[in-house]
């Protein structure tokens, strides 16, 4: 398993990457111009490639560029690479270490909320391709896994609020006290933020991740509850990609669609079903689109990578800490959980 | 581990295939016209893509294709591929099949010698990048590997003699007795082949390969022996890709190299090495190059992907079944075995 380092002092931060022979950074432009000249002095001329943020970085394009770097630096297998950024550098950054010269060591330094808590951990690489999200990729996990909290200080409240949602998952599929706890949180993330409420929660949230990857890394079963909320996630995402929502908020309306699928299959109780959406709602707003969107969204569900034999695959809930594998779903359940959902907005 | 079937039967070869739920099958432009109709009936319309022939296919670009054709045929991640050729498919096909959505399964059917005795066996997937052989890769185990012997009555010579020059160096860094039978097989392998002691050597070849791999799948160290004779191979086999000239008779030119720079570092006996040399010679002329080209040749040593730190790594030899690895070498060794199997040739 990776090793994985949580930390808000500065010291420790430096101590660990001190002690790493580093060949190559990847960042993007942000983390390029905030985070990188906190961590290493330009003194020390590692070199770096800073790719754009955003998922249209996610691509063939990109990838085969970072392999050139890689050429012209001449990594070899022995080489570590570090992924300095969001999901979108860990993704990436990931994806071309573990298949150039069969794979390399690389290592994560997450710097946005649902870098340190989801993206960044568990070893899922990947990039788009076709517009279909993380088609390709594979699992290799980073040697190590480097969380320095104090990243999420210069992050805007909504980037802060994507990996919230991934928090809030967490809570609901293993561990419905950690959910609770995060119900009761203020609106304004950047004011928890401040009292330091967050060191506790990204650990319990990293926590409860390594232990799910742990039993099942290759995702053949149990891992696959951490897609909660994410079929119907997904195909909003994709749906809506140039209104360019970020991620968390897409999960946070897959995981009202889904818990909603799960009320109406008599799965789950109504107490419970309306806890769950009381509290996404408090924190996130009902993304709108318009009832004649419904159809083209639910048939993107039909594409999802999870899916077998051209079934929905989707995981359901009978209670907190009770999701439901394989129970087989059709679009008109999809479609009516939407048109719920956006009953909501109104 | 992979299961490893090899029969001559074709009913078992029916029987087997019989057994696999095939989603996609990926061939060269040879196979598809003279392996894919013995083994699959038209009236099955299993979905079939097609590459060309040779290196050149393996390219970001076909793989590009290749992805595509998943997705127009809805494979999942429960679907099974079969890559039915030599090593450019079922080297291009895994990679694919271990990338799309982070891993299928896929099954091999190598259709040549040197697929059936090494390439398709011990999972290492890969595409070429920048000119650069294997650069970009998986380590990722087929579900199971089908050899029936009988397509190799088709081959021509060299593509025979392409597979052999493996089989010999399993011989030499394994097993001495199973080297010394094919330094005594006649030197038209066609002959051999219809006398049916084929058979034989390939068991010998994959049961070799396989419990090599058992032990360090990965390559971190123990594997890294079947590599005897590819640090010069695959530089000269770059240097002359335009000749086009098959992977084992480089193979062929690289173990003699190699075998030279350990006899001339006081590794190996001088009696062992000519007996190697010898054999080789048997079976491959020298490969023809100009003394002025040596330098050039020796430098894409330095690019080998197998190198760490820029010190050229290679495999030698202290005797039969006595490969010696993490022995570092200079370029000019390099070239001192090159100017030497040169002058072979006169």
């Amino acid at each position: 398993m990776e090793e994985i380092i949580i930390t808000d002092k500065f010291k420790k931060l430096k101590n660990e990457l001190d002690k790493i022979s580093i060949s190559l950074i990847i960042c993007d432009k942000n983390t390029y111009k905030y985070c990188f000249p906190l961590l290493f002095s330009s003194s020390k001329k590692i070199p770096v490639y800073v790719i754009n943020g955003g998922e249209k970085s996610k691509s063939i394009k990109v990838l085969t560029d970072i392999y050139k770097i890689f050429i012209l630096n001449n990594i070899s297998r022995n080489s570590i690479i570090i992924n300095l950024g969001g999901g979108v550098v860990t993704d990436i950054g990931g994806f071309a270490a573990s298949t150039f010269k069969r794979g390399l060591n690389y290592i994560n330094i997450p710097t946005t909320l649902i870098g340190m808590t989801d993206a960044a951990i568990g070893g899922k690489t990947g990039i788009n391709f076709n517009n279909l999200k993380n088609y390709i990729g594979t699992f290799c996990m980073p040697q190590k896994t480097i969380i320095y909290t104090d990243f999420l200080e210069t992050l805007p409240e909504k980037q802060l609020k994507s990996g919230f949602a991934e928090m809030i998952k967490h809570g609901i599929i293993y561990d419905k006290n950690y959910f609770l706890e995060l119900a009761n949180l203020k609106t304004n993330l950047q004011n928890d933020l401040s009292e330091n409420k967050f060191y506790k929660h990204i650990k319990s949230s990293v926590n409860i991740k390594s232990e799910i990857v742990k039993v099942d890394f290759k995702e053949e079963n149990f891992r696959k509850i951490l897609n909660f909320g994410h079929t119907v996630g997904h195909a909003i995402e994709s749906y809506l990609i140039k209104r360019n929502i970020p991620h968390g908020y897409c999960v946070a309306a897959g995981m009202i669609c889904e818990s909603y699928i799960s009320l109406k299959k008599g799965l789950l109780e109504e107490n419970t079903y309306y806890l769950i959406e009381k509290t996404i709602l408090k924190f996130f707003n009902p993304l709108k689109f318009e009832v004649e969107q419904i159809n083209d969204i639910a048939k993107l569900t039909l594409k999802d990578k999870k899916n077998e034999n051209l079934e929905i695959n989707c995981v359901l809930l009978s209670d907190f800490e009770k999701p439901v594998l394989s129970e087989q779903i059709s679009i008109d359940n999809i479609i009516e959980s939407l048109k719920y959902y956006t009953s909501l907005c109104r």
